[in-house]
């Protein structure tokens, strides 16, 4: 019986990211929806429960994406709702790549060393793998510092995190490379999050202080997020820092995706979200 | 050569139940389109006729689905005045799983004996599966007369199963238990093919009918439509009578509807509607 | 590791012709796109480019189809400026089958013999498959003459294919037979690339003049574009001539087709768009 995984995305374009990588992951056939709105993730999901027999709904599965994380969430939540009793099949959420992204970085700066009590600071942490980053790096026990220019939506984000991930994140809006420096200058870790293509970080910015001692970037388009790194390093020292570029932590992303993917056919009820995916990432990595 | 069947829903999600099904049915690719119009099936069926050689043609079929049989009916059309001569490929329609599902649920009634003659009552019968199910029962030579409270769509929907089947079939106006009740009380089966979620017949309302044999339901979604029954009955006995719930029905329709697939591509020129569809479930049940 | 083809397409209905062809072509998994605009582009291909390690993107590529030939040169454009260095992956544009019927087309005609500063004409020749053939014919050195009744878009398309191609074409606007057969009655080769189901020339018109020695026709749908023809033949001689019509072309349009789409996944840095699928199929036929 072939393995189905049915892609719901709530982009126009389901994003042939996630589908190439589910093909690589072992799936037999991917069905891809896009243009998804929440009311008609019901009738999708019946096409996966009703078609096959108990023993055999292992062999489908679905997978939720799209850039947009909230609607994600909601998307993810209408699907679980859909199934009753043991008739039901196993669901993965990664929209905008934001657990596999996360967690893949979360671990990396962790190989590094332990990170309890430290202070990490996420730059451009409102974001969907800025958010993702902060609440898994809270969860390790670190202090966690997240920035953005925007008051509201940096509110709104920690409150998020606080709900969703029952861990406190401290907000710090910063206008302009002063006031990144001085939110950095004690940090033992930086993650840049920004948006792809925007300098969050100068070379000088991060070089003068002495207290960091991991620099990590999920920006692969130029200009990078960090500037003086290169998006292909991994666990590079310069200037007394270990840095992690986005394609240093693109491979470990992949293995953590592809992975989360091939797990969800081996039973038929497995919920992947931001935990489930971080636990497959820590026994990769 | 691989086995490519081109899914065309009238819906904009294409029913994800259809495509599984396809792929169970042994077919190695599904092509499935979503928001189709009429005026665009041709194009997509000339994909299917201007490919492969004559002689590979078979390999080439269409399923049309979507929720509405009506619409269902008219790309069937669509898709059958496009081929010319010996250019052209299989079809099967089974918008909403109508035709399937109807001649499933036929079967099972026939086989706890002779309908000839007999009334036959369906419940909800102006729907999708109501309407073909009316029309095959008739065809077997039972005195059908199916119900709703609608008497304009009650008349329109005994005109077309007149006009498409040519057999007659009573309409009768319910509104509410009573007249249900008096519709059903001289009726050797009653089948129920209201709206997913919805009673139809009360516990109380069947059991006082000694007349009534046979039950079936063809909603699987609580509330089911007829009360005091289960959806995984099949032939199960109860208070004299002989019940099935939607999914006893639901596997031989499975096995109906698959049966179908395959069948398409044994030829190139296999028109299935309801008829060839209940033939197909007649060999097999 | 599967062959992946990602198909976009401009037209919301993606071409089944297309999707078909491409699995009759070896690839494993192909990923259709309906309704992509340019701004689209981009993310789709990052899908491509970002999913499989360097030595791996041959195992991924792109096929560019629709209807509308300009905005497949534009979609083909966006695609390329979307790789950088060398993470890319081949790249092939083939809306409306203008690339490879044209290229089929011109290769039956020069089986016929060498044309090099001889006259052709080609009817109907501001449509996609004739705006490819005028080019090609003229790259091989014939003299080439398009007809057209719409003196702006005839203007246009010299205009096109000059900046595009480099070569020079004569324009003719037309108004009925008589100017038309004005036109080619010194023509040593007359192809009839109208529309589709429209007749471009009578059998009157062509019989009558000796000096033409080929006739090809690339429209299969009834009326043929050239009339007193079959759209099976190949190389058929009649009254002096020598006639290709459409399935003639066709068979070896798709061994072009097959071919190309084949070709991509030999190296991840190949384009193919006119020039290209000639040489294609000059190597086929």
């Amino acid at each position: 019986m072939k393995k189905v995984l049915i892609q719901i995305d709530s982009n126009k374009i389901p994003s042939s990211f996630d589908t190439i990588t589910a093909l690589d992951s072992g799936v037999d056939q991917i069905l891809p929806y896009g243009g998804v709105i929440p009311g008609e993730v019901r009738d999708i999901v019946y096409g996966a429960m009703f078609t096959r027999g108990e023993s055999e709904l292992k062999n489908s599965a679905i997978f939720i994406g799209g850039s947009n994380v909230s609607v994600g969430e909601i998307l993810l939540k209408e699907a679980v709702e859909s199934f009753f009793g043991t008739t039901r099949v196993s669901v993965m959420m990664d929209a905008n790549g934001c657990n596999t992204t996360a967690a893949a970085a979360v671990r990396k700066i962790l190989s590094c060393g332990n990170i309890r009590s430290k202070k990490v600071t996420v730059l451009g942490g409102t974001g969907p793998v800025g958010m993702r980053a902060a609440a898994l790096l809270a969860k390790e026990g670190a202090s966690v510092t997240i920035t953005s220019r925007k008051h509201d939506k940096l509110k709104d984000t920690c409150g998020t995190i606080e709900n969703r991930f029952n861990v406190k994140v401290t907000p710090a809006v910063v206008n302009g490379a002063e006031e990144t420096e001085y939110i950095i200058s004690d940090s033992y870790v930086v993650i840049s999050c920004g948006a792809a293509g925007v300098t969050m970080l100068s070379e000088a910015g991060w070089k003068k202080f002495p207290a960091i001692k991991v620099l990590a970037d999920v920006n692969a388009v130029p200009l990078l997020g960090i500037e003086g790194t290169k998006s292909h390093w991994s666990a590079k020292e310069k200037e007394g820092k270990i840095i992690f570029g986005a394609l240093g932590i693109g491979a470990l992303k992949m293995k953590v995706h592809r992975e989360c993917v091939s797990n969800l056919f081996d039973q038929n009820d497995l919920v992947l979200d931001a935990e489930g995916i971080y636990k497959v990432a820590s026994r990769l990595n």
